[in-house]
């Protein structure tokens, strides 16, 4: 059966890809799995009907069936279960590709989802200057680790796995900021998750409907 | 095999379990699987040896065999995985239990924790006042929608999940606050964790490691 996503109608980035249905298509087109997309204002968002599905109000959703989901790390999660290519073959390596899941979105991307909070809420703030200084700080506490623990190796763990999508995404948060640049390492992580023709093709889906829109 | 956690050797909460150990050792008694603790101090987390197990230099750690795991969420999927009691049996509750453990992690907690962090850090900053009426708000958002999702039930999604646990030890971290006066079926549901066997032994024996160590 054929799994029904939502995304925004008017992308908040512009189309750059970073809004979370984006890892959704990316896990989807890693499988080789058609989807349809249905798209949601920012009011209809926050409606009963949309809420029944998501009750924090967000997008993405992921509708097969009987099966209602939210949480783009769980949509990924079901996903990854259910076809091959996003999990490794053996109990203990797919126990671990969940682990890298659950680091990246409660481990890295928490400082880094915070500091751009405070880029868009808080520029104008008398202690912007101060307090950005410190989340750089906590930003960097968790880039130098990851840095470290990935080393030269390709992907976080043996092949490409969720995790790796998931940490993928999380790092793109930084794109033009410049503060990957001091971790060449996590740089050419990202770009080489950016050069897999799965993302290639969910980039330009997510990318189509900026344009359609404008 | 019975498998080694790390816990702090020196409790930063006295003994409250806000610690990420108690989230697994609560998961392990749900089970019925006993367990040795390992302590560390803070020192010893941010060493070689420890970043060897957990690269972010924190606590805990999940040994069995040649299977060593951090991410408190990414234990206790393995955990559910391999013993009854916290995933349920059918593949789509499952799959929704670990949507409410992400939920849990990556929605519910980081408004939280971005509140204690500035409640703890940034008292004493000019802007802590104005600041703190903006991180209350976003909590509010959370809680309210998580409120209204639970309505009278007792658990998330049917009987109790490592969904419920996670985040049951999420809104824990407002113990005091006063923030979950507002949300009565909020309170009530903590309170339900809170009186669960499991939970009461694992509070128990995370108090004793204070209470030794005093």
């Amino acid at each position: 059966m054929k799994p029904t996503i939502t995304a925004f109608e008017s992308s908040p980035d512009e189309g750059e890809g970073q809004a979370r249905d984006m890892r959704v298509r990316w896990a989807l087109e890693e499988v080789g799995q058609p989807y349809d997309v249905r798209l949601v204002s920012f009011e209809a968002m926050k409606a009963p009907a949309h809420r029944a599905l998501q009750p924090f109000g967000q997008i993405p959703t992921y509708e097969e069936g009987d099966l209602v989901l939210f949480e783009s790390a769980a949509i990924i999660f079901h996903i990854a279960e259910r076809h091959a290519g996003l999990f490794p073959a053996d109990d203990d390596g797919r126990t671990r590709a969940v682990m890298w899941m659950f680091a990246a979105l409660n481990t890295v991307e928490p400082p880094i989802v915070e500091r751009e909070a405070a880029m868009i809420l808080e520029t104008k703030k008398p202690w912007y200057a101060e307090r950005q200084v410190m989340l750089d700080e906590r930003v960097n506490t968790r880039l130098a680790d990851l840095s470290r623990r990935l080393g030269d190796a390709a992907w976080l763990d043996g092949e490409f796995s969720a995790g790796d999508l998931l940490m993928v995404t999380v790092l793109r948060r930084l794109d033009g900021h410049g503060v990957l640049d001091a971790y060449p390492n996590l740089m050419a992580y990202v770009a080489r998750g950016e050069a897999r023709p799965a993302f290639e093709r969910a980039f330009a889906d997510q990318l189509a409907v900026f344009t359609a829109s404008r």
